[in-house]
């Protein structure tokens, strides 16, 4: 991706986390300490958070938490949508990034990010399930991220299903650095490598063992078999930076699409940001280059912005033969 | 209301379970025995149950839950809205069934119910909230069901503040039995009165003193001051038997008013179904008979059907200088 090309500004949103807030130090560095040769922060720094205070070796380089499947999270077929999930691996994120004492202003940013400037922008998600939780299932998701080439970071997630020890379910998502008064792409300078340091996985780990599939390019959708337009956001899709959340994209997605088949992965790339006032069509296609027959299929996806035909999002999903 | 009116058929959705429901007992009776008085299931029929098992005086009159606020459930504002609280009560209460071994098919019946053909079906919520909860909050939801009158059933939520201690938002609903077949509203009789002795809370306890307020009557909207058109449902906003969810009738509630002041409450009225295939117009007017200046209003509201006009919902809203 080429540097100063305006993307999507949208980050895991960071908000108030009330007592955390206060009691977040003006220097974050200094309620480090080694433990173990692990740097870690000093638990009583953050009491609302859970997940630090559960943990006493809590380790600032990956965040795993539990969940159990809510009643209102599942929809028609009994089981959670992508989107829901999507949201659960945002809620581990946010916290790893909490814990650590990033800022809650909504952009996770370090001490070094705000001298600079800068901030995280999310460029693209991809995420597999192989097996859809359930109302009342328990499942455990395990997050970290690491620098990712020279210029960016990735965060990668795994989700378990607590009770078989089954992994259900893989993603993994690539960040860039912004500047946010120009809106430019930035490079990670030393200061700011230095500082994540403290943070990424080491030695490194990636979820997916092969990366040709979560970073195959995506064309850009010139003709469609399906379209839903006038898509617009409702108050409720927005996140506290005022900028429609990746699950409402998700499920727009989901919207322009006609299949039986179980969606098997999703790969979204972010374009531009998306706002209240802003009205989407979303449009899909079969991928004609690619195998598909009754139990799979591949299709591209486009999300653009009504008026100036900007585009919002391009997108992948790939689908199997329903299990039940 | 009168026996034989066409209300909303949509319940607290209970789904599939998973274990839950493999290991359900013919006759959810035999697992109930007496532990100090109290009725109570054995716990080991429930092994997706995390509040059953975490419990050695489960009490089956009520149902107690922790909620830690997630980063996605905040808006702008950075505080959840009533339709987030709306499904953590609605979670509340499904698990409430669900640990008491109603069905898991969608409509939390007995036995004695699917005996007589008959469903619950709600007719009315009313939920105020003093103080809304923030990223990273700690609340817990006390729930419970009883009697009311002699065809009904309420049930009410008392949401507390962990941290604090405070009482930050309460609820109370009503729910009338219906024919499955006929549609129909139906008597109580001595079976499912009987039955549902074991579950209701005794003596009884009303979450508001004064049931004033969350019982006036809402008049139809004739004519409107805003209104959002073309409202529809998407995917997500359906539940597992593929009604509308509850908290999309509040988001398109709040999508079709002006206010800069907070919400203080907000009570609806189910009156007909609302599906996929749907379109909803969204209409609110200030009460003129009710004391409206720069720090309260109420605002009456409809959603009803484009095409037909039917009702959907009637509902009130009543707002408050925003606390920050």
């Amino acid at each position: 991706m080429s540097s100063g090309r305006l993307i999507n500004t949208q980050s895991w949103p960071i908000g108030d986390v009330g007592d955390a807030r206060r009691a977040r130090p003006t220097s974050w560095r200094t309620t480090t300490r080694a433990v173990n040769g692990n740097a870690v922060l000093a638990p009583e720094r953050f009491p609302g958070s859970g997940s630090l205070l559960e943990r006493s070796s809590y380790c600032p380089r990956r965040n795993v938490e539990s969940f159990s499947i809510r009643s209102y999270e599942v929809g028609e077929n009994r089981k959670i949508s992508i989107a829901t999930l999507a949201n659960l691996l945002q809620e581990v994120a946010c916290n790893h990034a909490r814990n650590n004492g990033f800022s809650v202003d909504g952009f996770a940013t370090t001490l070094s990010m705000r001298k600079y400037g800068l901030i995280w922008v999310i460029t693209r998600i991809h995420i597999e399930v192989e097996e859809y939780p359930k109302w009342g299932d328990n499942i455990e998701i395990d997050s970290w991220f690491q620098f990712q080439g020279k210029n960016g970071t990735r965060r990668d997630w795994r989700v378990t299903n607590t009770r078989t020890g089954k992994v259900i379910a893989r993603a993994t998502s690539t960040f860039a650095l912004m500047n946010e008064q120009t809106r430019r792409l930035a490079r990670i300078n030393d200061d700011v490598r230095n500082e994540f340091c403290l943070y990424v996985l080491h030695p490194p780990s990636w979820v997916f063992v092969d990366d040709a599939v979560t970073k195959k390019p995506i064309s850009k959708l010139s003709e469609y078999q399906h379209v839903k337009e006038n898509l617009k956001p409702s108050l409720a899709d927005l996140d506290m930076n005022q900028h429609v959340n990746n699950a409402t994209y998700m499920n727009w997605i989901l919207e322009a699409i006609h299949t039986k088949n179980e969606l098997n992965s999703m790969t979204l790339e972010f374009r531009c940001e998306c706002k209240r006032e802003n009205t989407i069509n979303a449009c899909s296609s079969l991928e004609i280059d690619d195998k598909n027959d009754e139990s799979s299929s591949t299709f591209t996806h486009l999300l653009y912005l009504v008026g100036s035909d900007k585009e919002v999002s391009r997108s992948r999903t790939t689908w199997r033969k329903p299990s039940f």
